[in-house]
Formats: C-alpha cells, sequence, structure tokens
C-alpha cells in the first residue's frame, strides 16, 4: 500500500496552478519556447497558449515574455512571477512530500 | 489563493482508500446501516454494496459484519479491522492538513 496524493493552488476564479501547469513552465525555461514545451507533453500550441492565458488571468500577472529576434527568432523565457511561482510550488511540495511520508510510515506501519 | 488537496491510498490493485470511503464508513458506524448510508449519499444500496464488496477485494480485509435480529432486523457493523483503518485515516488526514497549512503559508506568504 502506498498513499497518493494531488496539490493545486485554487482562487475564486478557480484552479489557478497546479502539476501540470508547474511541468509547462520547466520545460518553458528549459527550452526557452512555448512550441517547444507543448510538444514535448503533446499539447497544440494553441492549447498551451490559452492554458497559459488563462492561468495568467487567474493568477492576476503574466507568466511569460516573449524573446525577440536572435539566430532561432524569438521564443518565450519566464516572468519573474513565474519563476517566483515556479520556485515556491517547487519548495511547497517537497517539503510537503516529506511530511506525508514521514506522518504515512509513522500512523500506518507502526510496529 | 487557497492550497487544495486530495489523498488515496493506492496498491496494485488499484484505489483502494480515500475520502470516499472514509465518508462511508463514518455513516455506517453512526446509523447502524449500510442502507442507510448509501441512502444518505445518493448511492444505491447496491452501488453501496459493491464499493464495500471492491475496497474488501483490495485491502485483503472484511469492512463491515451483519448484524443478525433485534427491533431493526440486523444492519451492519465495522469490523475491528474498518474502525482501526478508519481512524488511521483521520489521524493521518488531520496531521498532514495541519502540516500543509503551515508549509503553505511559510512559503506562499512569507513575509
Amino acid at each position: 500500500m502506498k498513499i497518493c496524493y494531488k496539490f493545486w493552488l485554487e482562487n475564486e476564479k478557480g484552479k489557478a496552478f497546479g502539476d501540470g501547469p508547474f511541468d509547462i513552465l520547466n520545460r518553458i525555461e528549459k527550452t526557452g519556447s512555448l512550441r517547444q514545451a507543448a510538444l514535448e507533453i503533446r499539447m497544440s500550441y494553441s492549447q498551451a497558449w490559452n492554458l497559459i492565458r488563462d492561468l495568467e488571468k487567474k493568477l492576476g500577472y503574466e507568466l511569460l515574455k516573449r524573446k525577440v529576434g536572435g539566430a532561432e527568432g524569438g521564443g518565450s523565457e519566464l516572468t519573474a512571477e513565474a519563476i517566483s511561482l515556479q520556485e515556491k510550488y517547487n519548495t511547497f511540495y517537497r517539503q510537503v512530500e516529506e511530511q506525508i511520508n514521514t506522518i504515512y510510515q509513522s500512523v500506518f506501519k507502526e510496529k
């Protein structure tokens, strides 16, 4: 038996952030491109773009800024707010995960 | 913004326990009747019975024992294993909930 869990952030506008959005932000950061990130998770560019737009509306700030020009003709990078959210979500997740496992062991596996 | 979460127990046979099953066990304990518990959550008796059977198969032990006779002509009560599971799940849930809220405050609401 193992314990499973799922987290997400929600406000009056609905679900505003969670594992899926966290994953796509990480991929945009790594690839420098929303198009490439979308491709990796088998999402169309317009779906990915709509997802980001929807999150931005719910969060109340922009997540992506457009890089103009350069050899690859632009791309996307994360705003400071997106990086901060990503870091906080990651810290939160790791700390909670550790606590969950500790509590699960102590409650369910005692003796 | 608020943090939302969901937990469940899973083994190689699939999802074995979670909030829904916890709720139905509580209602069976309170009402002394699977029929009554099912009614309260607008589930048919056969659906509730199948749910319990399915959980028992996954958990590997019985959750309900039949009370025979008496003025109401029987009913259901929880086995010792069901009570133990219910108590552990409740303890686990409360402890984790407290940690999640503490960590959420410290990570997302700092300063």
